[in-house]
């Protein structure tokens, strides 16, 4: 085996991401379309919620999602199915996250001009996404209650970079050891401006509440 | 910002870690102590499982731990707190994983000499841990209920590399809509040999079958 010379090119990488990044954002911003990416654990229940927002916003904008995963088009199948918009699966080679490049070729891939809002289903990891900003307006995550209210002191950057934490799955908080008001404690100590809302996907509470959230968001950024 | 150049380290990274995980393997096979990495995502039960598993095997091994993390020393101190035993926590600089290098070196500061059985706990992450042979003898990962039956479709790299699958929070399954079998059926498809237990780290159900399981690897590995 030869000898490898081994460079340092993280900040440059990071620098160049960033760029990208407030190029999609500016894009999507000049186009009225409002980009939100969705991150959390695998099984949080990020398409479920997403299906339930979906429909609930559809009769009022053209909306649209990209789902990314490692391999399989589950999700983006599910989303088309349930809600009817166009769905594209964006596989990201088995990496752990997505970046503002492969974000801008999914996004040209996808022809996102005629959308008032576009998703973005990050791949299921507490760690790498939140590492990468893809160029979104804002940064939604999910919390779900099976996980445990520990996760924002085992995970921080996620929640620093999350605008809006889901606390999801609060139909089961009799069924596990979940306290959300340490949970909310936790996210506020690290990040005092992120908005914290509790829900269920599956039964629909709370989800008012996203939805008035992800309308003032429009608003603001695409007004 | 100066031009950068890159070059593609991948296969001397891998190769390299394979060497140093079979070194660890050969070393923990010799001294007689059993190395067990566990994997999952955030929130499926790792640490509340390998509680149970200790506190079942502790009066017959010696047994030791050590927690990988982000940031926090929570997992090493619950298990300390509650099984008795060395605990050691590893942070690993923000990292999605933990490669045979990093283990090696926590090994060191651990001092293993002594120890029928070691757990290594892994970052909770579906994906990179299972891209890094860490020079355990066997790899154990959790699939718990709340995440969903899907999640061998979608990260298919982690089932193929496990050894042994549990299936935690089988409690919850009246919750949720998880289907055992077409679970094992998935990983099945994947990883033929993996051995598949359902099982509930809270209420003990299933826990008998992970200790022989152990107990057995114990005999094959180091006997």
């Amino acid at each position: 085996m030869g000898k490898v010379r081994v460079i340092e090119i993280h900040e440059d990488i990071s620098a160049a991401n960033e760029r990208t990044a407030e190029a999609i954002r500016e894009k999507m911003t000049q186009q009225g379309t409002l980009f939100l990416n969705v991150m959390s654990a695998p099984g949080s229940g990020k398409t479920t919620t997403l299906i339930a927002l979906i429909n609930a916003l559809k009769d009022r904008y053209r909306i649209g999602v990209m789902d990314v995963d490692i391999q399989s088009t589950l999700d983006a199948q599910r989303v088309a199915d349930a809600t009817g918009v166009r769905s594209l699966q964006v596989h990201n080679g088995g990496l752990c996250h997505i970046d503002a490049d492969m974000t801008a070729r999914a996004l040209a891939e996808y022809g996102t001009e005629d959308l008032d809002i576009l998703f973005l289903e990050n791949i299921g990891n507490l760690v790498c996404p939140a590492e990468f900003d893809t160029g979104a307006h804002r940064n939604i995550m999910l919390l779900s209650v099976p996980e445990g209210h520990d996760k924002p002191l085992k995970y921080p950057l996620m929640f620093r970079v999350s605008d809006l934490v889901l606390i999801n799955k609060i139909d089961t908080l009799d069924y596990f050891d979940f306290d959300i008001a340490l949970a909310e404690a936790y996210i506020r100590k690290l990040n005092p401006k992120a908005e914290i809302l509790p829900m269920s996907a599956k039964t629909g509470e709370g989800l008012d509440r996203l939805v008035r959230w992800v309308e003032l968001c429009k608003e603001q950024v695409t007004a």
